[in-house]
């Protein structure tokens, strides 16, 4: 029998992404899809090309209704509205996958600082965070994963095996970041407009980004105490990517040999993780349409750092792809079910 | 069983997209990619997209090699090339699947003024056109499917239910169509390279291009007389996709709803092409990564012209999708095994 | 002294065009440019590339105020807001450029068919359409001047050659044109952004586009009889250019050597239009940037017909440039002052 | 009387840039271009953009024979061929303009290590570092200028200030930097083209490109004492632009105003340097056509860095437009002549 999904808030692209890979998925039934401005409208009138693959219209229902029908609810809504729904759903006893900032936090003071007033304390603290390669038992057992943001899965992917193994000074982290357009989502602003955007390369929000304080959550969590990282975003001319370029200096010896086997080991076994071959690096071109990160390294023995490369597909590992895997963690599926899809290259 | 399936010229991107969608084929075994540039290179150093999804390495292998290992052979070779290998294929008892030009002709001397002296006069006439919503239960039972070119499966399909329902002024079409870059493949030549083409657009080849030849001989078999086409190509900013925008003169009267339900009827049944609704045009950005042709209309009342749209990924409906949708005719499988995949949109 | 200008409707892309254009053309000063959105705000905050190149912040003034501190005011205004107030200008005595579409027909129910009830009907007449290559001298001696549009630009400068000399049947001219983004302006619109447009390729508005009355007023005056024309626009991914595509049949016979003298001969002494070399045809890249129309051409033996392509850039020779080369003529200064600018490749 | 000048290896990107620039310079007369593989085809062939606007042929002279008859001579060529030419037209008394990484180092063993054997020692210790902003008053009485690398120029401007003052700590400088495709010259090699390059994004040459002793040489300059830097290139899916991202440590306490004065103070005057205003960041496609560097910052008081981003044009302020900055220096004419053109967006 097959899992009953929804989604809550699939207009966008990231809801747009879980409705595509979800309509493939062998063992999902795709039973509803919410959205205010859309609602009455075929998904493949506002995506056509979704057209043949799916025959659902959204509409605008309220949790109690969706909760009554599904097994599994995707919330992908803005940062603040989730918090006000999952309860709903929590309480109907279904699993909910949030893809916004709502329950990513642990420490809810950080969370007010950077976002808003929490209105679902209380769940807060039952959340897991969705990284399925640091944390999969806590994830197979939980109600409610907070997916993690597109910026930090790629981050805290690269520097998990360096933090974990004590490596790297963790004060030392830059995180130099670039994300392709869509990680901005489908609303229609001057700044995601072709013309701004294409021929174009620059920083935004340095030193500001809400992403932060989740990246500095996980990484002090690696290395076991508590630092600040410096966390630069860029606006990409690409429609889906994310590349961090992460430095850190040594805080000890390494061989460019001994950093490869250490990636190689802490991931070995994981389906969605990459790690390039030495003196490779890896492009996003090549995770495009994936569930894919790609890892790659290097030593700057002049200065006694390490430079490490991660990339990403924002929508799939950065957001749906990720929540999917999670589904299938939380639904005791196979963890790659639905996501068993090559990049699409060139 | 799995079929098994090796590739001729298997380095460039039309044998890059055959290896990813035959590794993804629930019943196929990739057996052989060959390559002469690359013989010795793992696949996934040349395509770093594929790593981990297959661990074939390219070999330099002759066809009496190839042929006694494999069920069906995939020639992704330059023109002139594949007429050399393929008797040797056939010869042998094997299914061979021609992505080149040299037997989709029906004229010899035609192939002739087009391209060159034809070195397997013999087969030339015992290949089948492989456009199989037009030729599916010849492509069954045939041993060298001759699989189309891009721009022709875009503009053959586009116009193929107006002029076999005699609606059109044959005399009178003309194809205005526009194609990605990967079309021209992977060689390194100025006219590929980013700086010429960002930003770019322009028509090349104009009146001359080799697919006249091809799109004329089918066009006039759908008509049931011979005529000649103005075929237009140009050169789009983008990796994926062939739009082609189609003209002719009405001959009979017809309603924009009496046009649209023309080709619904005509393609019913069909898993690869889409009908847009009325009044939508597609856009090739809806099809990218996908075996589907999207068509839409429309009816210039004013000055009695129809116009139609066709869009296609030109390296998967315009090539190795398309490939391999014949494949799957050929040796018994469902048609769209290992095809249905969603376009990656955005 | 240098000739007093004003920009009405200054902050979309057509008006930082002129702004840029004219910030550096050395006989004139920019006085005023307004913006009710921006009013209050410096111009290089609105557009970070003019930082340094103009002091002026945008104004939000009636258009008495500003007619009384300008000699010539250019209206970047959309179609139906210019009819209001370039009667003011005209009334004060001050040249008017006029870039929307409110005074470039000649018939006023063909207006009020395409577009709207018209409220300035008696200056509807006294107008003069710029394209100065066919109406330089009235242009010389007018007070309102219809900047035409951008897909008119590209379509009558590559038919006027064949239409004037009686070469081609104006029943058979299909225009097949595809524009960059920045056409579309900067309104932020689901449609313009990057991640809708980059990778795609689509027709729009078949057969309803509001250029099409335009078109077919010119070429019909070029013609000496009235004709409807086909015209398919199509949305490019790139930020600038139109290349047009027109097709039509030979009413005489000609060689390629004959058509090519033609077109030399028609456009011979003019600066802002170049022939290119036989069998080479242009590419939008390379008039971008510039105010150049590049025309090429190619005779289809088979099916006689003549391939007309015309390249230019739609915000520059498609309307801020082709506006300030008006502006040159009406001011008695040099036809390129300003404008004597090379492309921008690659 | 104006200057006369030749371009040495005129017909790869920078070449055509040079080529571009000179022919609208009003006090330049371009006499000669020089290359092997065009020689004989007229510029405007090879380059349509420039139709109309040279009448130039390639040609393949003798260094002896284009320096008997021009007053400039600008080297294009790749490191290692330039020296074996400057030499000749030193001797012959001309100015020389070099723009590859030939004599661009102080230090004979370091161009060495990194490059190879010297063949033109005398020289290499008599030119002058051709970035005007640091080296004027020696560029002018110099004859033999070595135009700055494009990484470079974007990195030691945009820390110039913070090292000169004493604000940062040079060992903790990290340099992050992406640049578009057009840096990699108009060689047919797979990595430049558009399929490999569009929607991708990656790092290359990490920890080792040949202009990190370049960097390091003039920062260290700055700072007054030796030290090596971290530098990263990436590759942008962009023909034109250098965004760098440039990360240290404070040694002194500044506030966010204090920095911006800092900057401001130290640029006051300079023609092609512009500060933007508190909390913007530089855009590459706000300076591409031009030849500025926009140069912004911000304060990461959390982990006490300092962040500065610079952005340039690669083939304007870094190569061919501070190429010809250069030869106004040298010839005695306005800095900004031939260059005082204003950027092209959108």
């Amino acid at each position: 029998m097959k899992v009953k999904a929804a989604i809550y808030g699939a207009s966008g692209y990231t809801g747009q992404e879980l409705t595509r890979i979800l309509s493939g998925h062998p063992q999902v039934e795709l039973i509803a899809v919410t959205s205010r401005r859309f609602a009455g409208q075929r998904v493949s009138d506002v995506f056509p090309a979704l057209f043949g693959l799916t025959a659902l219209t959204y509409v605008d229902a309220t949790p109690d209704d969706i909760a009554s029908r599904c097994d599994v609810v995707f919330l992908a809504l803005p940062h603040g509205v989730s918090m006000g729904i999952a309860p709903v759903f929590v309480a109907a006893g279904k699993k909910v996958i949030d893809l916004s900032a709502d329950y990513r936090l642990r420490d809810l003071a950080t969370y007010e600082t950077w976002y808003a007033k929490h209105q679902s304390a209380e769940l807060f603290a039952k959340s897991v965070y969705g990284l399925p390669e640091l944390y999969r038992e806590k994830i197979k057992s939980s109600s409610l994963v907070a997916n993690p943001g597109c910026y930090p899965t790629s981050i805290i992917l690269g520097l998990a095996p360096a933090l974990k193994n004590g490596l790297i000074d963790p004060g030392s982290i830059i995180a130099d970041s670039a994300s392709g357009v869509s990680g901005a989502g489908r609303d229609p602003v001057v700044g995601s407009l072709f013309c701004e955007v294409d021929g174009g390369f620059k920083a935004y929000k340095v030193g500001k980004h809400r992403h932060t304080p989740e990246i500095e959550q996980e990484l002090s969590a690696l290395a076991g105490a508590a630092f600040a990282v410096t966390f630069t975003p860029h606006l990409l001319p690409v429609k889906r990517g994310i590349l961090s370029t992460l430095y850190a200096t040594l805080k000890k010896d390494i061989t460019p040999a001994g950093l490869h086997d250490l990636y190689r080991e802490f991931y070995r076994g994981e389906k969605f993780v990459r790690i390039c071959p030495r003196d490779l690096y890896p492009n996003i071109s090549s995770v495009a349409g994936s569930n894919y990160c790609d890892i790659g390294m290097a030593l700057d023995i002049r200065t006694r750092r390490v430079i490490i490369l991660s990339a990403i597909d924002n929508l799939i590992k950065g957001a749906a792809g990720q929540a999917v895997q999670n589904m299938n963690l939380v639904c005791g599926l196979a963890e790659d079910a639905g996501l068993a899809v090559a990049p699409v290259f060139p």
